[in-house]
C-alpha cells in the first residue's frame, strides 16, 4: 500500500516530483536525441515541450495516482506511463486551446505560439513571425499528443479503452465550447455537458478511471464516478469564476476573455436565469464584435451584485462537500478516502497560487 | 495469396473501394452517434471527417496493403485497421498542413478551415468567422489524429512501434519544412532529410513496413526499404514540380505557394546549384515579405530554362526505374513484385488526375 496522507509531503506529490517529472524530462531529452539521429538539424519542438511539461498542478496525474491506489497495488511503470500520457495530453490541450481561443497568455507568460513568434523576430527569420509562431505551436501540440498516444498505446487493453474515452470527451467538450459560443447558446444543458466532458470527465473521473484500469480494475465504483463528476463540475465553476473575477497575476491569464468570446460556461447559464431583466441584453451582446470593454465591466459587476457569483461559490462548496462525503463513504482503503476528500478541495481552491492553469 | 495484378481492377484498389472506404464511413457514422450519446447537440467534426476521408488516392493504404501481401497472408481486420489509421493520419496531416501554411485550397475546393468559416458566415453566427473556421479545423485534425491513434493502439506491438516511427517522421518532416523556410535554408541536406521523412518514410517506406508488421514480419528487407526511399524521393520531386509548374485545375492547389513561402524543397536545393548566377538573388527573395508575383514568375521561368525542371524530371524517372528494378529483384512473391513496380509509377505520375493531394 503506497497511499497515505498526513505525512510531510503527500505521497502523490512525492510521486509527481520524484518520479513523473524526471520521467517526462528524460522522455523529452530522448526525443531531442531521436530528432538529431534522424538528421534533423533543429529540435525546437521537443525542447519547447520539455519546458512546457515541467510545471502546473498535475491534477490529472494526481487523480490517476489515487485511482490506481484504490487497488492497493504499488505504483509501477504502467502508472508512470499513464500519468505521463495525461500530462502530455494536457500540454497538447493547453497549446491548442490557446491557439483556438487566440489567447496570448499562459501561466503568466506568453503562450507557446507567442514564444515561437518572439524567437522568429529575435532571429529576423524569413516571412511572417506570427504565422510561424502559430504553425510551430500547432505542431508542438500535435507532437505532445503523439507522444501521449504512444505512451497510452503501451497500456493494458482496458486502460487503452479508458484513454480513448478521455480523448473523446476532451474533443467533444472543446467543440461544444467553440460551437456553443458561435451559436450564442446560453442553455444550461450545453453548459453542463461541456463542463462535464471537458472538466468532470477529462480532469477528474477519466484520470481516476485510467488509474484504476492500469491497476487491473474493470470499472470505477458508481459512487466514485459521481464523486468525479461533482468535483469536475466544481472545478469548472471555479475556472469560470477565475475567468471573470480572478487576479491575472495569480491565474496567469487575463480576465474577461470567456465573457468577451461568449463561451457557453456554467456561469453564463446561471446568469441567464438570475440576471435582472435590465441587464440581460448584455448576454446577447457578448461574443459579438460589438461587445465593448464597458459591456464586460458592466456584466462583471452585474454578475456580482445580482448574486450569480455567490450562488456559484455556494455550488462549488456544496459539490466539494458532497464529493467528500461520497469519498469517505466509499469502499476505498482509508488513506485513499481521505486523499480523495482532500483532492476535491485541491481541485477547486488555491488553483491560482500553485501554477494556475485556466483552460479558457 | 490475395495479391495479383493485371486483372480488371487491381486487388489493392478493390480492397480500398470495397473494404477500406466502407469501414471508414462506418467508423465516422458511429462517431457521430457516440457524440450524440454523450449529449453533444452538434457533431460537425465527425461529419466533416466523413466527407474528408472519402477521396484521395489512398497511396499510403495501398503501400500498406502490399507490405502486408509480402507475407502471403490474407487481408484481415488488422490490415483494415492499419489502413484506416493511415488514411485518418493523412486527413489530420492535410488539415493541419493547410492551417500551418495558411493555404485556402484543397482538392480543388476550399480547405477545411475555409469550409467551416463559410458555414459560420452562412448562419451569421457570433464573433469572427475565420477564427471559428481555423479553430474548428484545428480540432477536426486533432480528432482525426485521435481516431488514427486509437486504431493503431489496437495493432500488434511490432506494428505499434512502426506506427510511432511514421508519426515521428511526419512530425519532424513538417517541422523541418517550417523551420527550413524560416531560416532560409537552401541546403540539399535539409531538403533531402525533409523529403525523406515526410515523403519517403511517411508515404512509402512507413506504410510498407506497417503492412509487413501487421502480417507479423519483424522488418522489411533492405532492398524494399531502399525501394521505398527512392519512390518517396521521386514522389516529393513530383510534388515540388506540381507546386511550381502544375495545373491548379488538376492538382487542386494553386501554384507558386511553395516558392512564395521559401519551402526547403528538393527543387530549390537543385536550383541553388543550377541556376545561373544572375538569377540566384531570386532565391534569397523568396520567403520574404518583399517577394512579388513578378519574382515568382521570373523564378518559375528560370527553373524551366536553366534545366532544373528537366533535371528533376530525369531524377524522377531514374528513381522509378531503380525502384522498379529493386522490387523485381526482391524475394517478394511474383504478383507483389509486379505490383510494387507499378506502384512506383502510380506514386509519381497521374497524381493530379485521380484526386490530387499536394501537401504543400
Amino acid at each position: 500500500m503506497t497511499a497515505g496522507v498526513g505525512t510531510d509531503r503527500p505521497v502523490d506529490l512525492a510521486f509527481i516530483a520524484g518520479r513523473l517529472r524526471p520521467y517526462l524530462a528524460g522522455l523529452l531529452t530522448a526525443e531531442q536525441a531521436a530528432w538529431k539521429e534522424r538528421g534533423a538539424p533543429w529540435w525546437d519542438v521537443p525542447e519547447a515541450l520539455a519546458v512546457y511539461t515541467d510545471g502546473g498542478k498535475a491534477l490529472r496525474p494526481r487523480f490517476c495516482y489515487w485511482g490506481h491506489a484504490l487497488s492497493g497495488k504499488r505504483a509501477g511503470a504502467a502508472l508512470l506511463r499513464a500519468c505521463a500520457a495525461l500530462e502530455l495530453l494536457h500540454a497538447f490541450a493547453l497549446i491548442h486551446d490557446d491557439l483556438m481561443d487566440g489567447s496570448g497568455t499562459r501561466r503568466g507568460g506568453p503562450a507557446l505560439h507567442r514564444r515561437f513568434a518572439e524567437e522568429h523576430r529575435r532571429h529576423r527569420w524569413a516571412s511572417d513571425a506570427d504565422a510561424y509562431g502559430c504553425a510551430t505551436a500547432l505542431l508542438s501540440g500535435d507532437f505532445a499528443f503523439a507522444l501521449a498516444n504512444r505512451l497510452a498505446g503501451a497500456l493494458p487493453r482496458r486502460a487503452r479503452d479508458v484513454w480513448a474515452d478521455i480523448v473523446e470527451d476532451l474533443t467533444i467538450g472543446q467543440f461544444l465550447d467553440l460551437a456553443g459560443a458561435a451559436r450564442r447558446d446560453r442553455s444550461p444543458g450545453v453548459a453542463r455537458t461541456t463542463a462535464l466532458l471537458k472538466s468532470g470527465r477529462y480532469t477528474v473521473t477519466g484520470p481516476l478511471r485510467l488509474g484504476a484500469a492500469v491497476a487491473g480494475s474493470t470499472e470505477l465504483p458508481p459512487d466514485l464516478v459521481r464523486y468525479g463528476d461533482l468535483v469536475g463540475e466544481a472545478f469548472q465553476f471555479r475556472d469560470d469564476l477565475l475567468g471573470v473575477f480572478g487576479d491575472p497575476r495569480r491565474t496567469g491569464k487575463p480576465v474577461g476573455e470567456d465573457l468577451r468570446a461568449g463561451k457557453p460556461t456554467l456561469l453564463i447559464a446561471s446568469a441567464a436565469v438570475l440576471l435582472p431583466p435590465a441587464k440581460r441584453p448584455l448576454l446577447s451582446r457578448i461574443g459579438s464584435s460589438e461587445v465593448t470593454g464597458a459591456d464586460i465591466a458592466e456584466l462583471t459587476d452585474a454578475l456580482d451584485t445580482c448574486g450569480v457569483r455567490d450562488r456559484v461559490e455556494f455550488r462549488i462548496t456544496r459539490n466539494v462537500r458532497a464529493a467528500c462525503a461520497l469519498a469517505r463513504g466509499s469502499a476505498a482503503p482509508s488513506p485513499v478516502r481521505e486523499a480523495l476528500c482532500a483532492m476535491a478541495s485541491v481541485a477547486v481552491g488555491g488553483r491560482a497560487s500553485d501554477g494556475g492553469e485556466r483552460r479558457g
